[in-house]
């Protein structure tokens, strides 16, 4: 395996996720970029919503449990949890969205939970290597209740 | 680092891509699968055209031309490339979608055209980490090309 197939996906360190998320952006957008930025995440997550649901399935019983397909969605759930954050701009808190504009004055509190979903997932594509259902149920459980955690103090619905 | 660390988002063999990807899944959709379906890719496109876009910024001289970046989407593009095959499922080619039934009657020809997006940004992902700018605009034109190539045999637009 040559050295470039083994760092295809290294993970930024925080500081550099963090910009490139642009979640410190601070300058106000036109209303064709909010817009766009509000497609652009509600993408992301239903992009995530797909990838999870067979997961949940499979962690709750009601599809048999593949190693491999478990592991595959684990680890896209894992790139995929570090993509919307850059699409959380200033003036996007109007229009299409159930995004409430607490995100844009508590953006410590927000920040703090979207580093959350991208360290649970990245610990379940790690525990899903394992092959230990176990382990991966509770850590399925962990990332669901940081999707669960945000929703609820920075979602309307 | 650990072998967790490194194979963090393995490429799968191709058939196991295939699978996971759902081209070769025969059996008729429900309605409403149809719609999540066509919701689930246009979603993977819509990601995958935002990442993208500031690539084709970069490439065009646009936009100064920021290594970690380009490194960093075009990872995230070579990843979401893999996604959206799963959404193509029968009787997903009606209703609110510009994908041709052609997809459904031509599969070779469309899996053919998949893989090449697969293929052109995962080979994107590799020639932006070397950093040199002439081989990476002329692999992003490659990769584009991949697009364009698909769109005009499966689209309707």
């Amino acid at each position: 395996m040559t050295d470039l197939m083994t760092r295809r996906f290294p993970y930024l360190p925080l500081a550099s996720t963090l910009l490139l998320a642009g979640l410190l952006l601070s300058t106000a957008a036109s209303a064709d970029s909010a817009e766009d930025a509000i497609q652009y995440r509600q993408s992301v997550f239903h992009t995530l919503a797909w990838q999870f649901s067979p997961m949940g399935a499979m962690a709750k019983g009601k599809q048999d449990y593949d190693a491999t397909e478990f592991q595959t969605r684990a680890e896209r759930l894992a790139l995929l949890a570090q993509l919307p954050w850059e699409g959380f701009i200033e003036g996007s808190y109007d229009g299409d969205t159930d995004a409430l504009s607490k995100i844009s004055t508590d953006k410590t509190g927000f920040e703090k939970h979207a580093q959350a979903l991208m360290d649970e997932s990245q610990t379940l594509s790690e525990v899903a290597a394992t092959q230990d259902f176990a382990k991966i149920r509770e850590q399925f459980a962990a990332t669901a209740k940081a999707c669960k955690s945000c929703h609820q103090q920075y979602r309307a619905d």
